[in-house]
């Protein structure tokens, strides 16, 4: 498999999970003028222009982070119950990462007007107590074990601090057990941010 | 299983869903005071607030639409095939109508300022296209069986040209056809909008 990616994008996530579910795949970066590393138009791989985009060993073409997520889960057998809450609340999870926390975070990747910034600021950090909260003393979102929200949402906490957004204490926490995961070490190692 | 809905909100694809697919269920609104029909405060039942939440016959409580949706797929073994293509390009479309279509309808509803609106409904144009291509001449989104994106975009084409947002032709006529279905019919009628 190929995973088309832009370094520190939410394709971090994905990248994540391939390593942990030590499915075998390839990386191709994306730069700001949509040009794949070996040169073609990234166009032609995900016409909606974003990444990450999963080429599967059929040439199949795969997008958007959750759906990606979903598959790779599938096919390792890991990070996403086949039944039973767990795959419930995880999925519930990762779609408020999908659309409450990577959506308000749009307004700082976009650089968009202050009074943007300042609303997606505060539904932000309302939305980051609602995750610590659900995160508790567990070593991991739902559990002693990852599963797909996770790599997400250490995605999401790698840049809120940078946009001035306040995380909890307990996030804060989390992202540095995170960070020191070997899967999330070598994924950080290969994207250049290490 | 219980939902919590509010009229025309996009509880109405949980809505349709849970009808198409046969399973037992009950209604229960909630008005702008986020108050449930009965009197409760609705954040003891979520407290992110927002509608739909499905209660679960255990009292377990689910919300973001697309776990509720995936969990009445599960549930009823329809909608949503357990593997194969069709599996994942409908994770795939369900993403993409709950981030970028829904994210994108969010100033319409929330009554963001003209220019959010703007860059809203450019966006959005972009995106119907994208879904229109996708439908081709098929009945639903990804072939002659309705999957769990269906309703969703339903629900989403029904708001957009009340904003101004310009639909194709392809994507109208399917609006249409999945009106006219027992099953959109029946939660049209009963959330009071036929």
């Amino acid at each position: 498999m190929i995973l088309y990616y832009a370094p520190g994008a939410c394709s971090l996530a994905d990248h994540i999970a391939l390593i942990e579910t030590r499915l075998p795949y390839k990386l191709i970066s994306i730069n700001r003028d949509k040009r794949t590393e070996d040169g073609r138009d990234y166009l032609t791989v995900n016409p909606k222009g974003y990444v990450p985009a999963l080429e599967l060993d059929d040439g199949t073409v795969l997008t958007e982070n959750l759906a990606i997520l979903a598959y790779i889960a599938h096919r390792s057998e890991a990070l996403l119950p086949e039944d039973g809450l767990t795959r419930w609340r995880a999925l519930e999870a990762i779609s408020f990462m999908a659309t409450e926390i990577h959506g308000g975070l749009r307004p700082f990747f976009k650089n968009l007007p202050t009074p943007e910034k300042e609303r997606a600021r505060n539904l932000l950090i309302k939305h980051f107590a609602v995750l610590a909260q659900q995160l508790g003393d567990k070593a991991f979102l739902l559990g002693d074990r990852m599963t797909i929200p996770d790599p997400y949402l250490f995605w999401a906490l790698k840049w809120a601090p940078v946009h001035g957004i306040e995380v909890p204490e307990r996030l804060q926490a989390y992202f540095a057990r995170m960070k020191s995961l070997p899967s999330v070490e070598q994924a950080l190692v290969e994207e250049g941010l290490a």
